[in-house]
C-alpha cells in the first residue's frame, strides 16, 4: 500500500498549473505524490476546471496514479496535507492592472512587486496568508508551506513575524534565472554552475560564481562589462550597466535591480510600454485568454509551449524541486526565501531573507556570508525596511504605516506623492482590503 | 605666567571666523586661549588679512590677551597646536558652483554635502585633510582635530579609517539648530530640551525629545503634523511633510532630510532657484562679498549682525562649545560625529555616526541607543554606504568607485547618469583631484 | 505649598536605613523629600519600630519637613510614590547563613551573591520583587524601582525580562568603592577620578581611570602590580594579583572577582573563617544585634559610625545620588544596573549590564563601549548565562533549570554536586520558594 | 596521462598513518592521488622509514598507482603540493608527558588540548605552523592545509589570524565519533543520523540530532538521562550527567565537556590514573612501541586493527572524506574549523569555529545557527578567548600573556597557581619556545 502524500496549491486555477504538474510528473521518482488538492475562489472556478481538467489528462498520460481534486474548499484540501502550495492572486489581474496603472499617473514606476504595486499587492495578500496559516495550524500542522504569491519576500516576512507557522519558504525564479543566464554567458551546462545568492527576494545579489567548483566571479563580472552583453535573465530586456559600475560592484545584480539602479529609465521604458502596448498586466491578460483557450482543448495532455512566454518560467519547477529536497532530505543547496538566523549580519536574525540555503526535511538552513558588500548593504536594508512596514500595514490596517512604507521606498519621489497615491490606490483596492475599511 | 594653549584654524580666512572668534571670546573663562593661528593658502591671503585685522581688533576690544597669528605656513601653525580646526574649501566657491551647477544639467540634486556634489567635495577635500593628519602626527600629536568641512560625515569617516590619528571630532550645526527650532516650536527655552540625536552627518534623527527631562516627543511629532507648521530649521525653507508620514515616522528630521523624502520638490525648487536667483554657492559668493567689505572698516571690532545671513548659525559656536568641554573634561552631551563603537547596531563600529555623546576630555563617548527605527535605518545605512565608497575613491582615486559611490547614492537615477556625471566634474576639478590624474 | 516628592522603602527596617536617610538629608536641597515610607513585612516590625525612630530624630535634628510612615501595607505605602527602594531580605539573615554554609559543605563557595548562595537568594527574591512591579503598576505606574536587593545583576535582568515595567535601576556599592579605592591609590580627590565601567554586577570592570580627564589606566595597572599593594577596596582583604596577570588584564577587576580568579584562595579563606569566625551573615548577625541596640538610643540622632562596619559602605548614599539625578535630569554619569541596549556589544540588547551611565530624567543612557576585552569576555558571558537561568528557574520554578544554572556556574565543580546542593538548598529554603513547591 | 594529485603529510612519521593510507586507498575512486609526500623531522627518521614502508606494501596491495616519497626535506614535499595534512607533535610524546604531569602537581588537569597542557601544546605548536604556511605562500599557495594537529581549535584560530594563507580547516574526529555513539544508541546506520555541530575545537555541542531528516533532539536527549547510559564516545569513560542537566541543557555534549562539567571528578580520575598506570601520554608511549613493532614487519600489508586501541578512530578518515569533498566541490554536511564567518552570533566573524559546513571546492561555507543556547554561549565564549589569548602569546612570545591566558582559563583554580605553573612549564618546554626564550 503506497504511503499518502498530499500537496494542496492554493490558487490551482491559475495559468502556471500546468508547469507545476509537469514538475511533480519529472519528480514522481523522488516525490511519489498520490493526492494533489487544486483550490481556488468562486470566481475562478471556470479556470479551475479547465487547467484542473488538463492537469487530470496529463497526469493521465504519464501513466500516474495521482489523484487530483478540484475544489473551493479549502478547509477540506489543507486537511492532512503535507505541502500547501501558494500562486493565488487577491483581485485577479484587474488588481494588478492597477498596481501598474495608478502609479505611473504619478511618474512613477508601476510594477507589481516593487514600489507602490508592491506594497499593495502586499496589503491585498498577506491576511490572506495568515488566514491560510492559521488553518494549517488547525488542519495540517505539519505540512511546509511553500509560497509564490507575490510579493514573495514580504509575504515571507509577514508569515515570519505575524503567523504561528514556522514551515515557510518563499520561493522565486530569479536566482535560478540568473543560474541560466550565467552557464548561457559562460556557455556550460547549468549543473556545473553554482552562485552564492543574499540579498533579499527580487533584492538578490549574487555574490559568487563557481564553475565546477572553481570561483570564476571576476570572469563573470568582466565578461558582464562587455557592452554587447545584455541584461542575460528572460523577462526584463537588457539596458546594460555602466562598465565601471559592474566592474566595482563586482557582485551578479537581478533583474528587478533595473528599477532601483536604473530608475530613471525603466519609469520611461514602462510609461512608453503603458502606452503602446499596455502593462505587463495588460498583455499577460491577453496571453492568459489565449493559454486557457489552448487549455481547453481537451486533446492536449502536455504543458503547452506557450506557456514558457508567460513568464514564469523554472517556477513551478523550481517548486517541485524545493519540495523533493524538503521531502527527501537531500540537503542540496538552493535559494530561497527563509528567515535570516545571523546568516546576513546587517539584517534580523527574524527576517526574512533570499539566500542559498542547504534544504533538509527539516526546512532550509542558510548559509552564512558574514555581511553584504559594502556597496549594496543599504538598498537592501532600505528595501527590508519597506517590507517591514508594509507588512505591519497589512496585518494592523493602518494607514499611516502604508504611507511611511511607500514614502521610504527609493522608487518614490517625496512623502507627499507617496500620500496621493496611498489614497488613490486603497480606494481603488477598497474590496480587497477589509483591514483598512471595516474597522 | 599662563600655561600656552594654542588653537590652528586651517581654512582661517574664512568669512566665518569672526564667528570662531565671539565664540573663543564668549568662553574665554573656561578656555583661556593664549595663540590662535590662522592659517590659509597664498590664493587666500587677501582675505586671511581682512578677516584676521578684524579678529585681532575683536579680540583687543574684549581686553583679552589672546595672540593671534595669520600665516601661510600650516607647520608653523600645526606645532604644539592644542586643538585644530577646519574650515577650508578646496577650490573656494568656484568649485562648490560646479558642485551646484553641473548634476542640475542632469536633472540631479547639485548640493554640496549630498549627491553627485557631496561626492566631488569629499574627493576633493579628503586628500587634503589626511594630508594635515599627518602633519599632525609629527607636529602636535596630542592635538584634537575639530574638523567642519564638509562632508563632514565623509571626511570623518575618512579620517577614522585612513589616517593614524584617532582624536578627531566632525561638527555640524544641523543639530544644535533642530534643538533651536523645537525651543522655538515649543516656546521654551534651548537650555531645557534635551534631544537623543542619532544618525549620519546631514542625516541624523532626533529619535526623543526631552523638556526638562520629560520625554515630550509624540507631543511635539504631533505639532510637526500641524500643516501650518513649517520645517523649523532656518535656511532650509519649509516645504511641510505628510501627517500620515509625520506620525508614523515618530522622530523628528532634519532639513537636509527633504532632498531624499521630497526629492522631487526639491530637485524643482534648486531647478528654478538655479534661473532665477543662482545657486546657494552663487548667492553666497555675493553675500561673502558684501562680508568681506564689512570686515574691511577697521572701526568694526565685533562680528557684525550680517554674517548670520550667510548661513552656518551656531556653526563656530557649537565649535568652540565642544572644545571646551573636551578641555575641561566637562562629560556634557553634544551631538558630534565619532567613532560609532557599537551605539547604533546596524552600523559599524568602526565607522563614523553623527550621534549623542557624553564630551570627555578623552573625546566624546556616544551614548548606546540600540538600534535606528526601522523606517530609517535603510536609509542611513545606504549614506553610510555611499559615503565609505566616495572615502575610498578619495585614498585610492579609482574612478570605478567613484562612479559606484554615485550609482547607489539614492539621489542618482541611474548608473549611466552617474557616469556621465562623474565624466563632467572629473574634468571640471580636475585640478584638485590628482589622485586620479596623476597616477 | 511644596509639592509631593515621596519615597517608598521596601524592607525598610533594614539596619542600613539611618545611612539612606542621611543620605536623603545631605542632598535635601536637591531632592526634597516630603514622605518617606518605611515598609517592612511583620516579622520585622521590631527592627521597622527601632530604626524608623532612630530616622525620625535623625530628620528631626536636620530640621527638615519630611514626614516618615513606618507601615506593614505595602500597597499604602507605593501608592503614588515617586521613587521605590528596596532593601529587603527575603528569609533575613537565617536563609543568608544557609547560603554560606551548605555549598562549604560541598567544598563550594558560600557567598549570598555568587554561585549557589546567588542562585538560591535570587530564586527567594525575584518572586517578591516581580510582585512588587505588578503592585507599582497599579499604584505608582511612573515611579522608578531602585533595587539595591542582592543578587542585583540577576534581580534586574528578571524585572526587565519578566515584569512588565520599565523604570528599574539596579545598584551596587562596588564601582563607587572602586574609585574610592583608586583615588587613595593616587592619592587624589574622589572628585578628580572618573572610570569607565562595564561588566555585570559584581563582576564589573574598570576599562579606563581617568585622572583629571586624562586616561592614566596603565599608570594605575602598574601601581597594582605593586606587591606591596593589595586589593584596594573594603570588605574582601587582599590577597594580591600576579604582576603578569594584572599587566595583560589591563582593566581593573572588582573585589568579587576574588572568586573566580583566586577561586581557590578564595574556597580555603572561607572554609577558615566559617570555622574559626562564622560565616560572613554569622559576623553581621552580631554585628546587627549590636547597631539594633545603639539604635535604640533615643538620644542617638545621627548615623552611629559603627554601621560602617557593617558594610555597604557609600550603598545608600549612591542610592540617593542615583535618585537626584534622575529627579533633577543631571546627565551626570553614574555606574548602574541597566539595559544594555547594544553598549556592550557581546550581551544581549535586552540584558541587565552594569555600565557607566548617564543619569537622566528619563533613565540610565548606557555609553558605548564596543566590546570588553577579549580576555574578560567569556566570563562575563558565563555570569550573564547563569543570571538568565537563574531568572528563569525563579520564574518558572524547573528545578531542571536550576541544576543548570548552578552547573554552569564557574565556582561549581560539576554537574552532580550541583544538583546535591541544589536538592539540599531547596529543602532548607522551602518556605521562601513556593514556586518550586506548590505547583 | 594522470593529472599530477599531491599530497604532503607534515608529521608522516607519526603512527596514525596507515589510517590515512587506508582512507586514501578507500576514497582512491572520487580522490585518485598521485603522489603521497610524508615528511618527518631527523628525529623521527626511523619511524618514517617504518611507517612510510608500512605505508607503501598497503598501496602495493591495493594496487594503486600512488608514489609514496618518505622525506625530511619540507620544502620538497610542500612544492606544489595539493593538500598539506599536517600530524607532527613538536617535542614528541615526551613533550606530552609534561603536559600532562606538571599540571597534575598543582591539582590541576593535564591534558594536551585543554587547560595548561593545551595552552604549552598551543605554544609550541603554533610558530610551527605559521613557519608551514609561509613556505606554503611560496611553495604551494593554491594548496589547503588540512590540520589534525592538536589543539586543532587554536591553531586554526591562528592561521586564520596570524598567517597569509586562507586555505585551512581543522579536523577533530570528535563529531564523527559523537555521530558514531548516537546512530548506536538509536541502533540505526550512521548514515540516517545528521547533526548540526556548533562550537569551538573539543567544545562543540550537538544542538539538533536528525534521524533521516526528522528532528529527534528530545528523544536523545531523554535517552541520555537514562542513568545506564554512560557517556557514548570512545577514550572517555562514561561518568553519567545528571538527569536534570541533560535535560535543561537540551542539548549534545562531547567528551572534552567532562573536564568542565565534571570538573572535580575529572581531576579525581586522572590522579589516580596518574598514579596506578600513568598519564595518557605513558599508556599511549607504550602502545605506540608496540605499534612499530608491529608496522616493522614486513608482511603487514594492511592498517592493523590494534591502532584503533590507539585512540583517533575515524581521524584518518574524516580527514580524507573532508579532503575529497573539498577536491570534488561535493556540496556535502561536515563537521569541520573554520572561519565564523557570522554563523554563530556571539563569536567574532573572523575567529574559527566548529561548525557544520557544506563543504565545497572553496572551501567549508558554515551553516547559520543563530546564536548558541544561552547555557552554553558563556564557556564557549570563554574558551575562546582562551584561545585567543594564547594564540597571541604563542606569536608574541609574550610570558605575561601566556599567564593571563591561563588564568581565565576554567580549569585553573587562580592567577598564582596559573603563574606557577606557566614559569614551571616554560622551564619545561624552554627548546621548543625559542620565542620566549631568544629574544
Ligand atoms: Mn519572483
Ligand atoms: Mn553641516
Ligand atoms: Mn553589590
Ligand atoms: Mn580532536
Amino acid at each position: 500500500m503506497t504511503k499518502k502524500l498530499k500537496v494542496a496549491t492554493i490558487g490551482g486555477g491559475s495559468s502556471y498549473t500546468p508547469e507545476l504538474i509537469e514538475g511533480f510528473i519529472k519528480r514522481y521518482d523522488e516525490f511519489p505524490l498520490t493526492e494533489l488538492w487544486l483550490v481556488d475562489i468562486e470566481a475562478g472556478k471556470e479556470k479551475l476546471e479547465i487547467v484542473g481538467n488538463l492537469a487530470k489528462r496529463m497526469i493521465k498520460k504519464a501513466g500516474l496514479d495521482i489523484r487530483v481534486e478540484l475544489s473551493l474548499d479549502r478547509e477540506e484540501a489543507l486537511k492532512e496535507a503535507d505541502f500547501v502550495t501558494t500562486q493565488f492572486r487577491v483581485g485577479l489581474l484587474e488588481a494588478r492592472k492597477k498596481d501598474e496603472r495608478i502609479p505611473l499617473k504619478y511618474d512613477v514606476i508601476g510594477q507589481e512587486t516593487n514600489g507602490p504595486g508592491g506594497l499593495f499587492k502586499g496589503l491585498r495578500t498577506i491576511p490572506v496568508i495568515l488566514d491560510i496559516t492559521r488553518d494549517m495550524e488547525r488542519l495540517c500542522p505539519d505540512a511546509w508551506l511553500i509560497n509564490f504569491t507575490n510579493p514573495a519576500g514580504m509575504v515571507t516576512e509577514a508569515v515570519l513575524r505575524y503567523s504561528n507557522i514556522e514551515k515557510v519558504v518563499g520561493l522565486c525564479n530569479v536566482p535560478i534565472g540568473i543560474e541560466m543566464g550565467v552557464s548561457k554567458l559562460l556557455d556550460v551546462d547549468h549543473s556545473r554552475i553554482r552562485i552564492d545568492f543574499a540579498g533579499l527576494n527580487h533584492m538578490v545579489y549574487g555574490l559568487n560564481v563557481f564553475l565546477d567548483g572553481e570561483n570564476v566571479t571576476e570572469h563573470v563580472v568582466e565578461k558582464l562589462t562587455d557592452p554587447k552583453q545584455t541584461s542575460f535573465v528572460k523577462n526584463i530586456e537588457g539596458i546594460g550597466y555602466d562598465p565601471s559600475f559592474i566592474r566595482a560592484l563586482g557582485v551578479l545584480t537581478c533583474p528587478y535591480h533595473n528599477y532601483y539602479y536604473k530608475h530613471r529609465d525603466m519609469l520611461e521604458k514602462q510609461q512608453k510600454e503603458a502606452d503602446e502596448q499596455g502593462t505587463r498586466a495588460e498583455v499577460v491578460s491577453k496571453l492568459e485568454k489565449e493559454l486557457f483557450e489552448l487549455y481547453k482543448d481537451d486533446t492536449l495532455d502536455i504543458k503547452p509551449p506557450q506557456l514558457e512566454e508567460r513568464g514564469g518560467a523554472y517556477y513551478s519547477d523550481a517548486a517541485v524541486r524545493l519540495i523533493t529536497s524538503i521531502y527527501n532530505d537531500k540537503r542540496d543547496i538552493q535559494p530561497v526565501n527563509t528567515r535570516n538566523n545571523g546568516a546576513i549580519a546587517s539584517i534580523p536574525d527574524d527576517s526574512a531573507v533570499e539566500i542559498s540555503s542547504v534544504i533538509t526535511k527539516d526546512g532550509p538552513k542558510p548559509i552564512a556570508i558574514g555581511d553584504l558588500p559594502v556597496a549594496v548593504r543599504g538598498l537592501v536594508q532600505q528595501i527590508k525596511s519597506f517590507e517591514r512596514l508594509s507588512a505591519e500595514a497589512a496585518v494592523t490596517g493602518d494607514v499611516d504605516l502604508a504611507v511611511l512604507a511607500l514614502s521610504i521606498n527609493p522608487l518614490t519621489p517625496s512623502d507627499t506623492v507617496a500620500r496621493e497615491i496611498v489614497d488613490e490606490m486603497m480606494e481603488a483596492h477598497k474590496d480587497h482590503l477589509p483591514q483598512f475599511f471595516n474597522k
